[in-house]
């Protein structure tokens, strides 16, 4: 028994090494952060906020964000959030996506990261647009930077 | 100063007692549970884990998923996945949505529930369709329920 117990022992010892390895050995591990939030496009913010209030989650009430174009709800998990968006305004930036989705739909995620210059660079040095030269500031005041869906 | 920093401590104390409040009095309050990943079908399983990997992000191998007609890789997040999806076989459920997304997109997201049959009755009680009358056995040997994403 106690050496099965040692073989055992080894494989997992082996197995944890090998990927601490493989993760500290890329020059951008630790880049990617937290899933901060999925964002929802719909057509009733009222229906998709009460969706997610039926179920007993936190649900914010709408905030309209004139600068961005859209009017926000945030429904809070305990790990994430999941943020509504509705339009706001004659050009807001998801009409586009709403007339292609009537029935609404996931719009983007959006993932926190160690440093947004080196994630801009890391993802056009592999040929990914990104929608804009320059990172905006976002809902929350922080930097952001939308990636081409196609790509 | 005294009196203004009890007046503060009120206001604080207040805001925290209506929130506690109004969240523990919701019959299904802590129904709802973490997002445990959001799905994104691909044309293209390769391609779209290198997008990930060239992130720096732990990324799992392409797993073939016979019973559920996908391959599945995992990108790990500090608080979450993303689940890459690809068709498996000739009859692949996701194999109508990349016939109408070719680049792919957004699948689904997965939240986890404190009980699945309440939370089925929950969603049916309010007119949301669910596809298939009984949970099903996912991925990962878990109960789960997909929605109608019209609803």
């Amino acid at each position: 028994m106690a050496s099965i117990r040692s073989v055992f022992a080894l494989k997992n010892s082996a197995k944890l090494a090998l990927s601490a390895r493989s993760m500290s050995s890329h020059p951008l591990a630790g880049l990617l952060g937290k899933l901060n939030h999925v964002a929802i496009a719909t057509p009733d913010l009222k229906k998709s906020s009460d969706f997610y209030k039926n179920l007993g989650a936190k649900v914010s009430e709408a905030v309209p964000q004139p600068e961005h174009g859209v009017y926000t709800v945030f429904v809070e998990l305990p790990n994430s959030k999941i943020e509504l968006l509705h339009p706001f305004g004659e050009k807001s930036p998801i009409q586009a996506f709403l007339n292609k989705n009537k029935d609404g739909g996931m719009h983007h995620i959006c993932i926190e990261v160690r440093d947004i210059q080196e994630a801009v660079s890391a993802v056009r040095s592999k040929g990914i647009r990104t929608l804009g030269e320059k990172t905006k500031i976002g809902a929350h005041g922080k930097h952001v930077m939308f990636l081409h869906p196609k790509d």
